[in-house]
C-alpha cells in the first residue's frame, strides 16, 4: 500500500495517536512542573502523520543512514517528539515522567544526547538550515532517497536565519525537504507578528522559491495529501502552511493567551480526560512504520585517520599567507577523502576556499552572504558523519553565527571552520573587517580546538589536525604573506605549543602566534642585540592550550612572560596564557593585544599604533619585572 | 519648487554629479591601491539623486536632528559616500586622495569618526535594522519630518537580517523610510543568488509589506519620480529596486566579473577620461541642496545626569530575582527620562520588559523573535541621542546579534543590553537558553560595560549607571529569586567591586556575583564553621574590573585567590580576574566555572553537577596552596 492511501480505520489511528501525544506532552510536563505543553498540542495530528504514516525509519536504529530525518525547530515542544518515540516504541512511556530530570537525557529542548536527534534545537530559528544541509546532502552528496522534515514555529519564522534557509532550499531546489510551519499563532508573550494570516505566509514563501501547501493542522487527512503531494514537486522544496491552535485539544486553553511554557498543573487531569474520550483505540496502536529503504551505498568513513594526499612542499623563507595555505589543504584533503566538502560565504577567493571550488565543484556549496545559513548547513551536512564539512569566511563575520556555533556545540556538530583575515593586519579596510574577537567566541564553545598557525607549513598540518578532530574546530588564518618557518616534515599536535627559541640564557619568553609571531622574532633579535637572550613560543593550540610547556618554559625563564597577539585581550591568547599559569608563583604574564577600536591604515602601521609590534614586545620585556 | 519637480537642466546636473562621484571614487580607490571602485560606480546616479535631489540636509552640520537620515548598508561603497559630501561642500576634494590612510577619518568603510556617519557599516546586512530604527524614532517618537535613506547591496540582501528588518518596518508601516536596493547582479566572488531577477526582488519584499518601485537606477529622472512617489504612499515603507550595472561607466570594466574590491590600476586614466566625456558642467555644480526644516522641537537630553525617579525600596533577606529588579528599574527610568525607550525580542515576560510596556507603552518595541534586528534598530533609535534604548531578551541570545554588536562598537552606539537567564542557574530548560559565553562576548567589545548585580538593590542601580554610561552596555540578570543583601541607600560604581565580607583573619577571597556569590556566602559560613575565615567580594563590575581591590584583597590574605562564576571559564570573571592579578607574585587564582556542556535539572543540581556550588567553593579553598 502506498503511503498515500489513507483508510477510515487508520484516519482514526491517527487521530487516536495525535491526541495520545497530546496526552503524554501534557503528563509529562506536569510531572516535571515545566515545559510547553500548548507548543506541543498545535502540533499533535502534524507529529502523528509525519511518525505513524508519513516518514521511514528505523525506530531499532534511530541514526540509521537512509532514514529519513526530522528536525524539530520549534524545540521547546520537545515532549511531542518525545511521546512520538514512546509511540513507536523506542521509550519506555514512564520514561516521560522523567522529562527534564537531571540524570535523564528528555531534555527541556532535544539535544543529540538522544539517539534519534541529529542537532539540538531550543535557539529558535535555527533548524531549517541544518535540515537544509541533510537534504543538499542526501540528494547531492549521498544522492540517496531520504527526506528530511521540518517543523518550525511561527514565532520563531520571525528569525532572519528561517529566511536564509529558505533561499537556500530554494535556490539548490531541495525537493527532498518538507518544512512544516506550525501557525498557532501566539507566541511566547502576545500573539505572533502574523497571527493567522496564512496568505501571507504563503506569498513569502513561495516568493522564497517553495511550493506551498496551506492545510488545516488539525486534519490529518490533509496533512496526509499534503505531504503525498509535496514528494511529487521536483526541484522545488515544499513548505506546508499548517494552521493550527495553541493547545489545542485543552478546554479553555485551547487558541488563549498566556499559555505558552506553562504545564497545566491543576488543569492536567480534566485536560486528559477530555482528550481521551476522542480516542477510540485505546490499546497499542496498530500501525506500522514505515521501514527506510536501504541499497547498501551509504558506507561510514572513519575520519580519525583522514591525512593531508601530500606532505607540505615549501622552503624555508617562502612567503605564503596561512589563507593561501588552508586553500592548498583543503584541496589535499579532498583528494584524500570524498567526504570532505567546503562550504563559502561568498569570499572564496580572499578566503581561498575557491581552490577546493575548483578542484572539487560538486563538493562545494556556495551559500552566499548568510553566515547563519552557512554554519546551520554545515552542521546539518556533518550530520550521521555523512560529510566533513569546511566552512570559511572572514574571522569576524563568524560572528555572525555565534549563536548557531553555540546550538553547534550542543548538537554535537563535526564541522571546521576557518576563519581568514584575523586581526588588524588586514590593513586598509577597517575594523569591520578585522578578526579580533573570534579566539574569544570559539574558546567559550565545550569541547572546541582552535589552531592558529603562523606559517603554511602549520596551517596545512593545521587543516589535517581538525579534520581528524571530531567537534567544532576553528582554524584562524591571516591575511600577509609571511615567511615559511617550519620543514615540510615537522610535527604538530592538538594541545602542543612550538619552542621556536630557546637558549640556557634566556630572561623571558615570548607566546604569540600568526603575524605576532613574526614581530616576536624581530623583537628577540633586536633584544638580543642588546644581550637580552628571550624563548619564543608559538601557541599553535590556543585550545587546548600547552600549559605544561607554558609552565615549564615560564618557569625556566624566571617567569616573565610576554603575550602578543592580534586580537582584543578580552578572551584572547594572553588571557588563556594568564589562566593556564594562574597557578604558579613568581609568573608575571604581560599582555599585548589590540588595545583600542582600530582603524584603517597600513598593517605595519596598525600594528604599531595598537601595540602590538616588535617596538611594543622589546618595551614589554625590558619592563618585566 | 517642489522636490518633484526636475527641469532638463537640473537633469543634466544629475547626471554630471553622477559621473562626477564616479571619478572621485576611481582616483580615491586609486590613490589607496585598494577599495571598491566598481560597487561605487553601480550606486552613482542613486546618490546623485540622493544629494542634491532627495535629501533635506545641512551640510554645516550634519547630524542636525531634524536633517534626513542616510546608511550605506553596502558599506564597502564608502567612496562615493565620501564623495557625496566633497560635492556638497563639506570635505575638500583632495582628501579623497587620503583614503584608508592611518590619519585620516575617510576609512575602507565608513565609520562615525566621520560626522555625517550615524552608523558604522561594513558587516553586510546590517544597515538596514539601524536605518529602521531611526525611521521608527523619526515617525512615533521624534515625530518629525525627517526621512530615512538606506543603500542596500544585493549580495548583502541574502542576509537574514535585511528580512528581519524588512518585517520590522513593514509592521510597523514605516513609511518615512526608504530602502534602496542597488542590483548591480555581481558578488564578491561570484553573481549574486537572483542575479538581475528584479521580479523576484519585487515579489520578496512586496510580501514583507513594502510598496515596491522597480527603476533602471541609471536612470536620474526614473529615479526622482520614485523618491517622489514613496513621499505619498502612506503606512508602507518603500524599497526602490534600482537595477544597475557593476562599474557602470567604466570601459571594460562595466558588468564583468571579478572586478569586486579592485581599483582600476592602469584602467583608472582611460576610465576617468572616458566618464568625464558625458559631464556637460565641469566647474562647480550649481544645484543647491534642500535644508532641514526645523520646528524647533526636538531638544537634546544629557543623559549622564539620568536617575532612577525612586530609590530601591526592599528589605535585607527579600527574595526577589534580578530579572524582576530590571524591569522595576526601568520603569523607574522611564519616569525620569521619557527618552528613554525598551525593545524586546518576544521574551518580555521573563525579561520583566514586560513592566515597562505596561508602564509606557508607546516607548515599547516589541521587535518578535529576531535578535538581530533588535540590536539594529536599537542602535538605531540611539543615534544622535534621540532616545536612551534598553533592549532585553535571555543573555544567550544576544549571541545572535554578536555581529551587530561587534559593529555597534564601531558606531559608537549608546544602546544598553540586559540578558536575563544567566547562567546553569536557569536550570529545567537546558543548554539552548542558559547564558555562558554572554560575559566573554560583551567583554570583547571595545569600550563596552558589563554589570552583574546580585541582588534587586544593586540590580536597580545597575540600571541607573548604565543609562548614565555612553557606549554599549550589558547587565547580566538571573532567573532565580535571591536574597538581598544590600540597603537601599548602598552606592555602587562602574568599575568598582563590593567586599561584602571581610575580618582581619581572612585566609583566602572569593570573588563571585549573581547566583554564585550566595553559594561563596554559603561556603563561608560552612568554612567559618570549620575555622577558616574567607573575604567575599561581589564583583559587579565585570568590565572594567576593579583591579585595585582585587589586588589590595588578594595581597591581604596572602593570594589565596578564588572566582566562581554561572558561565563558562573562557573569558569570564575567572580569566578576567586572572588578567588583573597576573601581575602580582604570589597569588593564585582557582577558577571555577561551569566546566562542561550541562543539561536540564534543577538549578541547584546543576550547580553542584557542573562545580560552581558551596561545596566546589569549599574544596577550591581548602586546596588553594
Amino acid at each position: 500500500m502506498s503511503p498515500s492511501m489513507v483508510d477510515p480505520e487508520k484516519e482514526q489511528e491517527l487521530k487516536d495517536l495525535a491526541n495520545k501525544l497530546r496526552i503524554h506532552s501534557i503528563r509529562a510536563t506536569n510531572a516535571s512542573n515545566s515545559g510547553h505543553p500548548t507548543s506541543c498540542c498545535s502540533a499533535a495530528e502534524i507529529m502523528s502523520v509525519l511518525f505513524f504514516h508519513e516518514m521511514r525509519y528505523s525506530v531499532e536504529n534511530p541514526k540509521d543512514p537512509y532514514s529519513d530525518r526530522f528536525v524539530l525547530s520549534k524545540g521547546h515542544a520537545a515532549p511531542i517528539l518525545y511521546a512520538a518515540w514512546v509511540e513507536a516504541g523506542l521509550i519506555p512511556e514512564k520514561e516521560l515522567l522523567n522529562l527534564r530530570k537531571i540524570d535523564n537525557d528528555l531534555e527541556g529542548h532535544p539535544t543529540p544526547r538522544l539517539s534519534f536527534v541529529d542537532v539540538a534545537t531550543g535557539s529558535l530559528g535555527q533548524g531549517l538550515s541544518c535540515a537544509a544541509g541533510m537534504a543538499y546532502t542526501g540528494k547531492y552528496f549521498d544522492k540517496a532517497d531520504y527526506r528530511v522534515y521540518c517543523a518550525i514555529g511561527d514565532g520563531e519564522s520571525s528569525e532572519g536565519s528561517i529566511w536564509e534557509a529558505l533561499h537556500f532550499a530554494g535556490m539548490y531546489q531541495l525537493d527532498n525537504l518538507v518544512a512544516i510551519f506550525d501557525i498557532n499563532r501566539l507566541a511566547q508573550s502576545q500573539a505572533a507578528p502574523l497571527g493567522h494570516s496564512i496568505d501571507v505566509y504563503r506569498q513569502r514563501i513561495e516568493a522564497f522559491g517553495w511550493n506551498v501547501i496551506c492545510v488545516n493542522g488539525h486534519d490529518v487527512m490533509a496533512l496526509c495529501r499534503s505531504f503525498q503531494l509535496a514528494r511529487t514537486v521536483k526541484h522545488k522544496p515544499t513548505a506546508i502552511i499548517a494552521k493550527t491552535l495553541k493547545g489545542c485539544g485543552i478546554p479553555g486553553v485551547e487558541d488563549v493567551e498566556n499559555w505558552h511554557g506553562k504545564p497545566l498543573g491543576a488543569l492536567a487531569e480534566n485536560a486528559m480526560s477530555e482528550i481521551s474520550k476522542r480516542i477510540k483505540n485505546v490499546t497499542k496502536h496498530k500501525l506500522s512504520i514505515n521501514p527506510p529503504k536501504s541499497d547498501g551505498s551509504l558506507s561510514a568513513v572513519d575520519f580519525s585517520k583522514i591525512r593531508l594526499c601530500d606532505p607540505p612542499k615549501y622552503s624555508i623563507g617562502d612567503k605564503v599567507a596561512t589563507r593561501l595555505a588552508y586553500g592548498t589543504a583543503l584541496v589535499k584533503l579532498g583528494h584524500s577523502c570524498d567526504k570532505v566538502i567546503a562550504l563559502d560565504g561568498d569570499v572564496k577567493n580572499s578566503t581561498y576556499a575557491d581552490k577546493f571550488r575548483n578542484a572539487f565543484p560538486d563538493r562545494f556549496i556556495e551559500c552566499y552572504i548568510a553566515e547563519q545559513n552557512m554554519v546551520g548547513v554545515a552542521i546539518g551536512c556533518g550530520t550521521r558523519g555523512r560529510t566533513l564539512p569546511f566552512c570559511s569566511t572572514f574571522a569576524t563575520f563568524f560572528t555572525r553565527a555565534y549563536d548557531q556555533l553555540r546550538m553547534g556545540a550542543i548538537s554535537q556538530a563535526n564541522i571546521k571552520c576557518c576563519g581568514s583575515h584575523a586581526g588588524i593586519s588586514i590593513g586598509e579596510d577597517g575594523p569591520s573587517q578585522m578578526g579580533l574577537e573570534d579566539i574569544a567566541m570559539f574558546r567559550t564553545l565545550p569541547g572546541s580546538t582552535i589552531l592558529y598557525p603562523s606559517d603554511a607549513v602549520s596551517c596545512e598540518r593545521a587543516v589535517e589536525l581538525v579534520a581528524r578532530q571530531p567537534g567544532i574546530c576553528f582554524v584562524r588564518t591571516s591575511r600577509p604573506n609571511t615567511p615559511v618557518i617550519y620543514e615540510n616534515d615537522e610535527t604538530f599536535s592538538i594541545g602542543k605549543a612550538k619552542i621556536i627559541r630557546r637558549s640556557d640564557e634566556d630572561e623571558a619568553m615570548i607566546v604569540a602566534a600568526g603575524v605576532t609571531l613574526f614581530e616576536a622574532i624581530k623583537a628577540a633579535d633586536q633584544l638580543e642585540n642588546k644581550g637580552v637572550k628571550v624563548a619564543i613560543i608559538d601557541i599553535f593550540s590556543v585550545k587546548p592550550i600547552d600549559a605544561e610547556t607554558l609552565i615549564n618554559e615560564a618557569n625556566r625563564v624566571g617567569g616573565r612572560v610576554v603575550t602578543v597577539e592580534d586580537h582584543y585581550v578580552e578572551g584572547g591568547i594572553g588571557e588563556a596564557v594568564a589562566a593556564a599559569l594562574s597557578d604558579n608563583d613568581h609568573v608575571h604574564v604581560k599582555r599585548l593585544a589590540v588595545n583600542a577600536l582600530p582603524r584603517s591604515g597600513s598593517p605595519e602601521a596598525l600594528m604599531d599604533m595598537f601595540g602590538i609590534s616588535a617596538k611594543h614586545i622589546i618595551e614589554a620585556v625590558e619592563q618585566s619585572p
